[in-house]
């Protein structure tokens, strides 16, 4: 199973800034997400909160069962040490995707505080940056079996 | 409708360090603005949390309806990229109000993250901040209808 | 007696970078302020200057029997140590206003050297903005008579 | 009574990162704490949560009838201007606790925003540091009685 | 045709540092990521320089064909503005690979100078990030057809 | 017509630290600006004041004839925002001048606030760089009748 | 043994800054926690110094035959790197304890040079931090044996 | 002849925040000062202003009759390159006179930007530091003759 | 004889990013040249590369012929130290031109390593400022015949 | 009594970098000294130390008779906050004195961290320092009689 | 096989600002330590570039057969990444050598970013720092054998 | 005669933290090196301290007869500006040794205070870099023999 975890504000993908953020929704990633791993037989189980510390009882919560964890922390990429220390203590992989390219934007939205506890970070590759983290986790699963 | 949003601690507005917040109690400030609102015909929807995550589903939750928004953040101020963003994907205008003068206070109360994303700031002018803020909101809305 | 002083290059407003500064004029300002103020009875001296020493010179000649000030320092507000001092030496209360968002602009435009010194600041509301500084003020002044 | 409040993933104590953070669970260390206060005829009241609000929340709704705080924020030590004013609301003293040595740690673990309102810190001595911060309240509270 | 530029260094992927770098060679990287370009009836043209000038000779030359770019500017990620500004003159999209997890290394390496003018940065994945890498061009490229 | 506006202490060039700024006087150097537009049938009207002020109210009072500006506000250079202000709301072109190599000298010397508002700088070229700068406004001039 | 280690300053405990520091003496504190090493069966080697050097010679000479090492380096605590190397030469544990609460003043007193070298830090519980870290030591020293 | 300058709000002394500045006003200091160099069969010529460009111009118009200048910049001391530059022209020596002790107070008042042209600087010994720059000019004047 | 020398992707100009840099061409900015230094009987020697040694490489093998350097290090202006040392051997003047005006760009831009170590720089004034740079050159070089 | 307190070096006066410290040496100093204090029939003891702690052990044993500290702590400005909390423990005032202008040397010797804890700083002024530092101090304790 | 290896301009030793560098020429430091080495049994091989491309294609040719590299990497020291990662790829030591001492040079000339890669640094100690330096080298090889 | 002056905690040497800092022992290095200088008709005088004070009384009370200093000031190198000045003072050259390489540590252990007043400095080549340090001091005696 992989987690597909969605922080503060990203329920509103599609309709907010989507010069910057795009048109595709929230439900259409996570649909998109599920359709992918289905290919590699991995179950997905989606999830979005705008309470950081929701997003850590969801982790905590799944990570006896879990393979992977797919994160976009939202806002808190930059400020959660919280999350960061949640990540850190899973034994599988995870991977940070953002949809617009943070090297690209304000100086504060270029530091992760929570990449440093992933495997790696994808990143202003649109919605389909969840695909390609979705793929890898799968071949990264399939690898492990 | 304008959403009247304080964030953590402002409960307390009172009785917490009052040479610093004064004695006027958040249930009396919120009276005092839904008062002069009244009098532009304008109602106001009081909400305050500790949560970062509820602050932000209630904005979310009546982005729709609402007209204008005041907000002290409280401590999340100085903190919230989350907020910010939130605010930002707004299309009505935020006031962010502060009770006391954060210029002159610690270094690190003088940035406010939230701010960036308001139309303005009103700070250090005490619980009637909030009636000035009201009051610009609901000539602003008038002069839109 | 309320002081109104505004700083360098606010003389042009209205026609200096409308996109940001808007259309108002100074003198609709400083006649918007006065008729808000005579409807508390509170007189209004007007003043504007590019000269540092001069808003110095003004104000310190004033001390004696104005009873508030709003006061826009321009481009002073970042830099004006002098200005700070000055204000600091009031016995009344000053609330600095900028017409917009400073923290939604230029990073080195988000810090205000003389804000630390007045009560308040109001900041991104426009021109309406000086209207809710002499409201408050007039009030204040109301309420020691 | 004695608040015992610890903050995002201290549930995991004893199973996340241990060369770090050691092989002791939180309950044990609720029962530790418990039982040491029980000797001054004191009571506790444990509390755990990953919600920045929720901490807050709790310790609110506790502040007319505890008597001293033991608080280990976890990551929140580091960032949370929102539990640092909780805190410096309080009117009975506050410890807070770190299991591991901050000092010896990442430089932005070394930075502490909760403890300058709390009246000490004990940090890297291990879940007895806990205990040693018990004590102290204790004692404190009975010089008190 | 998508280029696959690798920079100083690279030449000794497999070989040099396999605790951080993997043990893949870079002629295993061109020939997985040719297979996987081939399907989609992509060339790739692949490069290796330890010189910034020879990346930028080669990129410019190619500018005219070219309608994608990978890249992996090495050590040069962190300091090469020309690196930047040649990617920018670029009229394709071009995603910027690192190997290992930049966010997870030492400070300076989390800064990169150049991914500011990519679409985007794969980061952390291994070998496998110029797959997802070649994948997202080639899809992009189709769309456009 | 084409100001020449100096700041303060340009009125000792020749007798102020000659090794640094060289022997040439200022109204040497206003003579030779003089001719040098002569020759493009432009006039130009020079201007030296120790106040930051009186250069703001100079350049005011002249923004609806004056054509072009040249500007060498020397340690206003360094610290005036209200000049940068002045000299962004103009609508012709200015050149910031400086007698010496800014970019050779003190740290604190090499960060121009007043070129940002300005089309182009020139310095280290002695008093011969104010003879460019009129050189090339009058081009521009001459290439707008 | 235990070393009970005393830096600058720390002789005049009880006399300067009382409003900081309180007005327990050094050798009370000596006193105090002789008494409670007793209890454990462990003795106690005062020691204080003005001298940065003194303080490394005294640890130094004793570093085979103690057991562990109560030290407040007083304002070395912020600079001495010496002090920090010969902690970490150290065979056995040390404990830092400060009787204010560094964390709430001044921000160089923040950062402290020499708890990177030691188990833990204990700051801000006055002198009875002294018996804390006695206390710890000792049961620390009792589980080895 | 002694110049004897004084900056912005220095013509408050003795008014303005008397509990750091003192109650001596400066016709008393200039008096002071005009004694004690009589002493010395030198006269002073003090000068106060508010303008940064008159401090300015009042030492640039003595500066071939003056043989020394007791200078307290007020808060031009902080920010004014353009009176560092007008100083360091000068070819008799200066003495900075504070009033309060800036090593004391903020930060940002620690930093003397006009104390580097000077020969030296007297800060935190109250009007007699006025007192102490005259006699040490006076005697370098003497000495010199 | 006079190096006309530029760096990374100026080879592009005209091409890239037109908005910033203009449509003029790098061989009509060299033609130009040739033809203002032709007037004055003086050589030039153009030479462009992308290689920050082959820039070095060329400068030092002109060393001893050339009687001045325009340089434009287009992105090695802000990263070159090896450049910076390279024209600081030279015993011939030079000037460091840029097309677009470097102080209202990025803040990183705002830096030039290689300014320090020539006579002046000209930024801002498009491709002109090539030509009074070779004005300036040439003038010297006559005035040294 | 008054304390003459010269740290590290101090003892070289007079031979160490002469160009920067002048020719006096420091029994001169103290004999100067002497002298205008026996004016004042005020006693002075002389001291001076490369050591650290011997600095602190002597002002501290002298706490109780002293009436006044001059002390220039040399290199030991800059570091030593073990001297700070000294100089800060006194009930009598302190004058810093430094024989040349720290405010025009390299930018680490322009922070005292050691004259926030004295009345005042005297610096630049030469041996002559020390003689204003003692007329002051001695005119400060004859007013107290 | 010891490489030799010289950084940018450093082809200019003897030449070059030979107050700070000296007047040995790279020849002749080539031959010294080619002389040296000889003693030892051990080859030198010498390599200079402008080219920081053509120093890592250099090192990395020879990374099979060398023992020890000295290496002058002259600008590219304190900027170039690259080298750094060549240099800790090797499996044999490397020494830096600097003719001067950067200690004592500009801010950004003391800090070394190859020099973390390499076993050693000697600068400062002028050309015989080489000597030094293949001595060091070639009696680590020999102890090696 | 040539000062071998080691600092803090190098008396332990060999024995304290050895893989960072070897087996060899500090008489073990007075010997080597004593021996070396031996061969050059050089006498050395070893002292070793842990005081600050007491390491510049020795360099002070030699330095009429010394020829020249080899020196490890060991945690003293980045904070002592005392025993920077102390060197400064020296008319006969001074070389820093480091027996571990500083450039690869922590931050903080990069930056020497007191290289900048030697002639340069050895760090990272073991014990053996405190004969390199010898023998490039006695070859510079005999050249000046």
């Amino acid at each position: 199973m992989i987690l597909l975890v969605n922080g503060p504000n990203l329920n509103l993908l599609g309709e907010r800034e989507p010069e910057i953020y795009g048109r595709t929704t929230l439900p259409e990633i996570e649909e998109m997400v599920r359709k992918a791993a289905d290919g590699w037989k991995v179950k997905t189980e989606p999830f979005q909160s705008n309470h950081e510390g929701a997003l850590i009882d969801f982790i905590q919560s799944k990570r006896k069962e879990a393979k992977g964890l797919i994160i976009n922390p939202g806002a808190y990429t930059h400020t959660s040490v919280a999350l960061h220390d949640c990540i850190k203590a899973l034994t599988f992989p995870a991977v940070e995707v953002h949809v617009s390219n943070l090297h690209a934007r304000e100086e504060w939205r270029q530091k992760s505080v929570t990449a440093a506890a992933c495997r790696g970070q994808i990143s202003g590759l649109g919605p389909r940056g969840y695909l390609l983290a979705a793929e890898w986790l799968c071949a990264e699963i399939a690898s492990k079996r």
